[in-house]
């Protein structure tokens, strides 16, 4: 069975979903396409004789989508989102999965009203081999618990149009989401320190930060966030544990030996470093729905995940630990 | 456009082909399913919904059998493959092409015949990130022309079936392959050397061996075969240039710091080190064979293999230089 | 010339000091022993021909005596040290100079009575040949300023007499000096993380530690105390700059490949990891001294590490930041 | 005790040992120079207060020396080799001990009638902390008996001086000491490869070889020499065994992450590579001598060295494997 999927929003990283679709990934086509820019739907949908849409709540509801796809911008995830809730129809939605913490609360209602979990978040680090690694080291139990986690989020440059808030909601999400799934907690509170920052900098911004999350058990997550240090995309993860660590390594699949040193390459970009997680992450939600599952981060996760942005938008006005306000877990993602 | 692919042979490797097929790559379906042991055909084709032959001439001729997967017995290669040949249907055929270069000729005659090339081998290597890293930095030029390479090919253990011949034709063949693709040019002379065996093998077997592959133009790859050293699964390949190496790098994702030291994994079989090489392979074929093209490794490439195999052979009764015997180069694989 | 040496203090780390005086580095000799163990003092020299004070002041006086070693207890230093500075002679004092800020002071002010600079302090860290690469390449200035720094202080287990300020004043005061040197800048202020504290700890412990330690310009340097991490003693520090990092790499001289994987060995204590550190550190005092010259930390570098200490042990408390006090720095040390 | 050490020949490794006894080693201080170039003997012994002999027999008759260094040019190490025999005085000779395996058998001789081996080689790899790792692991036998060795010798540009001999007399003869003291046991054969040759080269030489050194059980010790790789001074070294390998890291104490990728300097040359190396080498010597004891590498090492030698330059003509031809191994070496 082939899977039908509709997507919301084409621009790179939707295009480069429909490229993997069409090329890499079994079981799935791009049978609808809508964006902003009709022309752009147009452009995408023509080689796949795709449907083009005009809104993306016809989208949804059209017959020939099995399930919908949501890579746009994210101010417009919540609509589409809970229009796929009330079709019943899954939906993969890139993040945030909405830019506020109020707003996937009131997703997370739709999906209580409709009975069922059909969001999933595009948290796609989850699917990332080297994560994957670590979460089952950390399982396997023989080095102890965790205690302190460092993680390094570091974008060779951004855009003039990249915000102060961005390197929480943008940026340090992956961490907060990342840090949430490998410790099996919820992050209480957040501390954002600011080092001296980069000459190499926007003025607006102050870069690099150091987050601090803290879990509910008492672990403490490190999270330097550097989004223009210009050298390369380079994320890195230790976990410590109460008898030794582990670590992501680099990716690189060749060592050098030149003038320079001995040296491998690091990688250029989020789509380099995550192609794999992305692929997996793509693969495994159309297998889930051909199965009639829901699979990876749900709704909650999302809303946890926002919330902890909150805060740490709090942190960073306040330079103190600025705690998390979670609500609840409704009863569906227990 | 969907594949439709008919496989010749559904054992481990041909099983790994139908399940990348079906949960992993895009365009491609099996139609159809022939393998010697009929109930096993029978109970790999039913969950997919595939006919099954009881001859591969059958399922060669059939009607929904766009393209051939050959993941036979090695010695059955020659008749499947020329049958697909004579249809002209593209094949993708696991090494060996054919067991001996004479039967690789044959091969060749029929392609000669057909007037088009249809015959893809798997040498799955020439897909693996790593060496087509070291392909680009060989052409690249910085660091001049590659003079020496040092290859190792060390696998845990073989099975009491293993023979003394296998550790060239099924083992080195491998390197023997990437060597030419690498290098771009054929292997002119092949010496094996007998270090001290290991006392962990086969009486039957020297193992280790050491391969010195003489190309054309004077380079000599050496390839430490060893295949019952225990640890890992372990593939390595550094080529030497004027001015610098280049060489393959681990595969690990992590990095462990523990009682035991600082240490990454290291792979267990082929599957696992070469999973992504597979796929690209599979992938690529798919491609090409809806596109109307050839790709990968040519009948030309399985013959030249086949040929430094039987070089090799000579050379480990010998103890000396054997020269690689070649024909003269088809005019379709120019 | 020959430097004679007369030694305060010939418990593990004194006794470490002689052997290397007499095994392995040139232009010394120990001429005088003194401990409080006066037995302790007679064992150790009586193989070296050296004499034996009951009392250290009488040591520092003897006429043989050219320069004095201090590796007596933390609280005996200033005594020894200050009547060192009234003899004229020149001292190595291991850390700490004094176990607080005022006991510093004294030594300072002393030395400005004296009108000369004799002091110097045992911070070996700045000999290690990691930490220098990493000083050559910030000083170099092609990847732009140092913003943070990750340091880790691990440490196999600590004995049960190892009370919870001994994590700052006898473990992080290492990194609080080498911080100083790297970044050339004095730390303005402290702050320290409890993360969940490990199980296998002693229960007066709180282990492991994140200090934060940040300089008057705004560079923060985090250190990571894990004194009972229970795999290896790994010292590790990455500078973050504008357009890079620099970090220390491990120390093993070979790697292996086994069944546990691709791996290299950790230190196991402080004297494996540091030994060539710890020798070059005393090299140059001898040298310097038959040269008439001062070299190394100063009585200032002594203090100011101190007063660190001071602001973290309140940091410890508060759990806030705490400003480091520092008085104006004597014209001697400018 | 201080051991007087005369000293022949203070060129660049002449002068190097010099300076290490008076500046980082323990025990020795030179007394007496001689050199070829009188002028040069006389500028290195003066700030010294060394004594200059016109006439290396004079200095090796001395009585204020205690033991000889000879750092002179290998053709005039015999001779001054067998005035200490003669003199009864301890003799440190860089390698090779004589420029021909028929040299050494006559220094052996001079020893057998002095009846006591005074002669140490210069082999310093014995001192390497790498090798000395690799030699414990093998030792320790987890890793099962030996089979096969890859060694890579590689330095950045010889001179134009530099003849093809020098490959194996000079640059070899390193791996053929350092592949005897590792694998205990004697080399038997000999081949030399000639790979194609770089074009950065001098016409004269055939750059880079492989040698194998077959051992009496078989071990096959690879050894790519490679004297004009440009990149850096890059020597390596991987013991095959039968259940793991062990193998020399790389030395450098820090790692980079910039624009060029992930990297780690190498050594430029040989002083860097082997410093510590060197000083070991010379401090056992020290020691040994002032303990009244040989150390280190025999004459009956330095004359296999050269017998091997021997076979490799016949290896290099003959294109084959050429025997090692040894004497009988003299009572005294036993």
């Amino acid at each position: 069975m082939t899977v039908n999927i509709g997507i919301v929003g084409v621009g790179g990283m939707g295009q480069a979903h429909v490229a993997r679709i069409r090329t890499e990934l079994a079981g799935g086509r791009i049978a609808a396409v809508n964006d902003i820019d009709q022309a752009r739907a147009e452009r995408v949908a023509a080689p796949l004789g795709a449907a083009v849409y005009a809104d993306d709540a016809q989208l949804v509801a059209a017959p020939e989508v099995d399930a919908v796809l949501v890579a746009s911008f994210g101010p417009a995830h919540e609509a589409t989102v809970t229009a796929a809730i009330a079709a019943g129809k899954p939906v993969l939605c890139e993040k945030p999965l909405a830019p506020t913490a109020a707003g996937c609360v009131r997703i997370m209602e739709a999906e209580a009203r409709a009975g069922a979990k059909v969001v999933t978040v595009g948290f796609m680090r989850r699917f990332d081999r080297g994560y994957n690694e670590i979460k089952e080291a950390i399982a396997a139990g023989e080095l102890g618990r965790p205690l302190i986690v460092h993680n390094r989020h570091r974008n060779p440059t951004v855009p003039q149009s990249y915000t102060a808030d961005m390197a929480i909601n943008d940026t340090a999400i992956h961490e907060i989401d990342t840090m949430r799934w490998l410790l099996g907690e919820e992050i209480a509170a957040v501390r954002v320190d600011q080092p001296r920052p980069t000459s190499r900098r926007f003025p607006h911004l102050a870069d690099p930060l150091v987050l601090a999350l803290v879990t509910e058990s008492g672990v403490i997550a490190y999270d330097e966030v550097f989004v223009n240090i210009q050298y390369a995309y380079d994320i890195r993860c230790e976990v410590v544990l109460e008898a030794g660590t582990v670590a992501l390594a680099d990716q690189s699949a060749t060592v050098r030996r030149d003038a320079a040193g001995a040296r491998h390459r690091l990688t250029a970009d989020h789509n380099q470093r995550f192609g794999q997680a992305f692929a997996a992450e793509l693969q495994a939600w159309i297998n889930a729905v051909a199965a009639g599952r829901q699979t990876g981060p749900t709704a909650w996760d999302g809303y946890a995940a926002a919330a902890v942005c909150d805060a740490g938008l709090r942190a960073l006005a306040s330079g103190g630990l600025e705690p998390v306000e979670l609500i609840a877990k409704p009863a569906l993602y227990a």
